[in-house]
């Protein structure tokens, strides 16, 4: 195919991202040349901005401008309640609920001993080092309710024993909106197990 | 949510993509943060470097770092057969069937008087005006079998008239590994209208 191989290149670029592969990258890139100024130009000003700018906070995982991140830097949020979150897309997930105005600690992935992901490549040390230097009061272990997420949560709990701080998980149980039916058996007995007196 | 603004900005711009939404654009953006050097800068400067470079080529309408682009300037390309095709991704499917040795001409979208678009906005004029200078043997339009497609190729049937050319459209019929029984009617009607011996 007799494409300029600015384009082509373009293609094998964008087919590389999550869920994309190569016919979406086409439709993409197309799109991209057809809307050069208000498309195009800005994002990838902005890709290079964001990769010069943005380093990873040393105290949570979390990416900023800033180093320590502004969670981090922030006087107003309690920094003796960790929230443990697998990724950063978790910790965007749990600030979305407005609910939560302690600091983050990302794992950066889960325990898989098949992949080799063992607690020293969790920064699973340095959440302990960081519950002990703050004296923190809870952990919230916010993983995903999947089975590896849960046995990173079992690890993470049988290693602060000892560390004298409170360690939660969020709760499990009837997602809102959900029905009841297309909910699967070990949500709902969960559900039930945890149920709770009407108001 | 604290997030950076550069990354806020980049999350706003990709979710501008054809086929993405806010949350697979946060996917992305996590991704390329994770694949800086790999995919985030090289993206970034892919864009930049297409978007300085490539023009539309003023004859048939493709994109190029050269104008006329490689396809029109191609001296083995036969220049009297012109593929009139809707977008650049009809003439990039056309060009992997390796199957034609013309040149193209790109309308830029199809005849939809409802959302404004009429001839002069298709480059149908210059199609003409291509086929009065260049003595061109035969026009195949290549247009999407949709209504509008259809349309749009009946509507430059008209036009051709007294222009001398031969006017030809793609065959209707089953797709290869196509079975007949998931095929819609119209298609297996055509199908069987355009029946051939079997050799």
């Amino acid at each position: 195919m007799k494409t300029a191989s600015e384009i082509q290149h373009l293609i094998h670029l964008l087919s590389k991202l999550p869920g994309l592969g190569p016919r979406s990258a086409r439709r993409m890139s197309l799109e991209l040349l057809k809307k050069k100024q208000e498309l195009m130009i800005p994002l990838g000003q902005s890709l290079l901005e964001t990769a010069e700018k943005l380093t990873i906070c040393p105290e949570c995982g979390n990416w900023d401008v800033i180093s320590p991140c502004s969670l981090c830097s922030d006087s107003e949020r309690k920094q003796t309640v960790i929230c443990v979150v697998e990724d950063l897309s978790d910790l965007w997930a749990v600030e979305r609920t407005n609910m939560f105005h302690g600091v983050y600690h990302i794992l950066g992935g889960k325990l898989s001993p098949i992949d080799g992901v063992g607690p020293d490549e969790l920064r699973i040390p340095k959440l302990l080092e960081r519950i002990e230097k703050n004296q923190i009061i809870e952990v919230i272990l916010a993983l995903n309710a999947t089975l590896e997420g849960q046995t990173t949560m079992h690890y993470i709990k049988e290693s602060l024993q000892g560390y004298g701080c409170k360690v939660t998980q969020l709760a499990h149980g009837v997602p809102v909106g959900g029905e009841l039916d297309y909910i699967d058996d070990g949500t709902l007995s969960l559900a039930l197990k945890s149920r709770s007196e009407v108001a």
